[in-house]
């Protein structure tokens, strides 16, 4: 049987999740492609320190040569993550016509349409299903099973440390700070967890998800990204008193002709089928006009998940390889979108508010609210310290300009003060 | 632009959705495929009825050579439904040389190899995504998705008509006659509803899912298959009051070497994300060994939801034209799997019982229970009428094979029976 040689660049724990599958899983690849795979070069950091983790025959090097140069590598895996010099490594892999699976999404996210075009220029397949929601299948299934519909939104929990988090602190009713460093104990939180906690990991990942969804590339500065560790205990207990559980989502919506994209802590209803999304997992909802809603739910990161993504993807390049049709594009859907009036992005919000605890202040705050044309459908008042009250409210719809008014008109009250406002599903 | 004429067979709720999509995403589907598609020629039985539903420019006709003898068709949809005639109809157009989608499931799953052996022969595509869970497009993703890993389980309601109606059971506490009227009613079942309520079209669906998974046809005469048809509204209260909701499952199952496949009532835990599945939408759920949990949901039905199933066949199958790759089959996995052994199908059983209300009956019930190695978790006694009691159970884990035991015993006692026996997950 015809052999496909792959090499692979790092070593940690999805790159060897990746070497174990391909040993393992070896016979059901073969029956499906009719061809033997296997990983003949691994180019890490420190060779010393991985040199026993690999099997006989396989080589550990330092020495990107050995694969850029290598005629008998025709696919490379990319697990090795960053910006840089990961983007420098696969221009030149594409360069010498490799074939590259990555489960990079800052790269892809910033650099991707540019790292298809080399691609395309060398007729070499680049996909990178494991960059959005670890072992979930959905950039594939979006770009195949949803070809011929129109989506009007793609949302979801697509952070896995994040979802970790909010379940302890809605479960265990611990604080955030109690909550991430049990993520960081369990492995589920990196040391520096900035990236994760801020939003700006599922960010990146909206923007792959809406380059598939709708053809079209949003920059991350065009996004409103709001992490979740400014989120209260009190907040957490209050959602839940009205129904709701807090999560992070990312959240991509056509509107009129443009697309709206953000990230930041909404209120999920807890009969909702997000709400039931619970710790490091994952779900995407892609709503689309004739499907209608559907949802994919499954881990949203791990060794073995994430691997599986990245094989699913050597399955394709080895069909492709097999057929003659490499070098296609993992996503070629292009379409040019508008911009979005933040007068046309309506929800219902949930504001908690800190004011001095005297005479006058609701009547100020409903003046405000009266002033820019928003009204409460729920309104709870309780005791904060001696001087000041606590104040949760969830408004009717109201759009994203009259939030962003709110917010001027209390930023000269200096008697109160927004403590948050998340959107309300 | 190059253009591909689409030939239509049926023009039901399905069909005319199919049309309908095609007519109005075509501009979507044009810049993925860079071919332009429209349907030519649609087949039905009535064309006086069909005639006006159509765009100008697309003929109707009761002839089906209109289309197998037209060179310009290239692809045909089949959406009549039924085993005859649409097999011999089917077998004509791909020796005809016409690439095949379909949403034929009992056809799918009773003559679905020997279809795909003639498919293989004229080096066509033969397609059906819509066949399994509607607008869930699980086929496609257990394909390409899941292709390096090792398939342990899928499992998942594939029904909407009885999910409709078990809803309802539990919701509004109706009887299943009342709530068979009332699916009946909004069109959700039909006026002769077997094939939905007795499970038997879930069996259909599991057979295609199991084939996607493992490789390997299981026959329906070897499948276990019970229906809703005899669930009382106590056994819905009593589930519910015990913490679970009924479901109708279907099963398919890695035991030992082989697979263990089954469908009927089964009490699902009510935080298990499958319990959250209500009214006529579907999920499956698909365990891999490296990818772990993962569930698909989305409407199970319709037309809109299934036709897109449908366009997702048309576009791989376009693509795949442009690209000179027809007829690689949808699903190339082929494995043995061996017997399963009734003794290691092992679950946790729920069992109702009516049984004589006098003294020494439970005891000559616990004594059948201790012969046949089987014991309690759970146990209620309430009264039945002035003669007999109700009494449920839910067991520890037990086999299959004692579960039969189980029966054959009571079968001999007079003065109980066994109401319901169904899994518990």
């Amino acid at each position: 049987m015809d052999e496909i040689k792959i090499g692979l660049v790092g070593l940690g724990t999805v790159g060897s999740s990746v070497l174990k599958m391909i040993t393992e899983n070896s016979h059901k690849v073969q029956n499906i492609t009719g061809r033997n795979l296997s990983i003949k070069t691994v180019v890490v950091r420190n060779v010393a320190k991985h040199q026993q983790e690999v099997p006989e025959g396989v080589t550990v090097t330092d020495d990107l040569t050995a694969i850029v140069d290598d005629p008998e590598i025709k696919i490379v895996v990319e697990v090795m993550g960053g910006v840089h010099p990961a983007k420098e490594i696969i221009t030149s892999l594409l360069k010498a016509k490799k074939h590259v699976v990555t489960a990079n999404k800052d790269l892809i996210a910033s650099a991707g349409e540019e790292l298809a075009v080399i691609a395309k220029q060398n007729h070499c397949d680049l996909m990178y299903e494991a960059s959005v929601a670890g072992g979930i299948p959905i950039l594939r299934t979006i770009v195949t099973s949803f070809a011929a519909d129109y989506i009007t939104e793609v949302k979801g929990i697509v952070n896995g440390t994040t979802n970790f988090i909010l379940t302890q602190m809605q479960r265990k009713h611990w604080s955030y700070d109690q909550a991430l460093m049990k993520a960081q104990e369990l492995g589920f939180a990196e040391s520096d967890p900035t990236n994760d906690v801020e939003g700006i990991d599922a960010a990146y990942k909206m923007v792959i998800l809406s380059q598939f969804s709708y053809g079209t590339h949003i920059k991350m500065s065009n996004m409103s990204v709001e992490g979740i560790s400014t989120i209260q205990q009190e907040d957490v207990q209050q959602a839940d008193a009205f129904g709701y559980t807090i999560k992070l989502l990312g959240i991509s919506r056509r509107i009129d002709d443009g697309v709206f994209a953000e990230v930041g802590p909404v209120l999920v209803p807890q009969d909702h089928p997000l709400a039931t999304i619970n710790n490091e997992n994952n779900a995407v909802m892609v709503t689309g006009k004739a499907v209608g809603e559907t949802l994919f739910y499954g881990p949203g990161a791990g060794g073995l998940p994430t691997a599986n993504s990245v094989l699913s993807d050597i399955v394709s390049v080895t069909k492709n390889i097999v057929l003659g049709t490499t070098g296609n594009g993992f996503n070629n859907y292009q379409s040019q979108v508008g911009k979005v009036d933040p007068k046309n992005v309506i929800y219902p919000y949930y504001l908690s508010l800190k004011m001095l605890d005297a005479p006058g202040q609701m009547l100020k705050f409903t003046q405000i609210m009266t002033q820019i044309g928003a009204s409460f459908s729920q309104i709870v008042q309780t005791k904060n310290d001696d001087q000041t009250a606590r104040v949760v409210i969830i408004t009717h719809e109201m759009s994203k300009a009259q939030l962003n008014d709110l917010k001027t008109y209390l930023s000269k009250v200096n008697t109160m003060s927004l403590l948050a406002a998340y959107k309300v599903l």
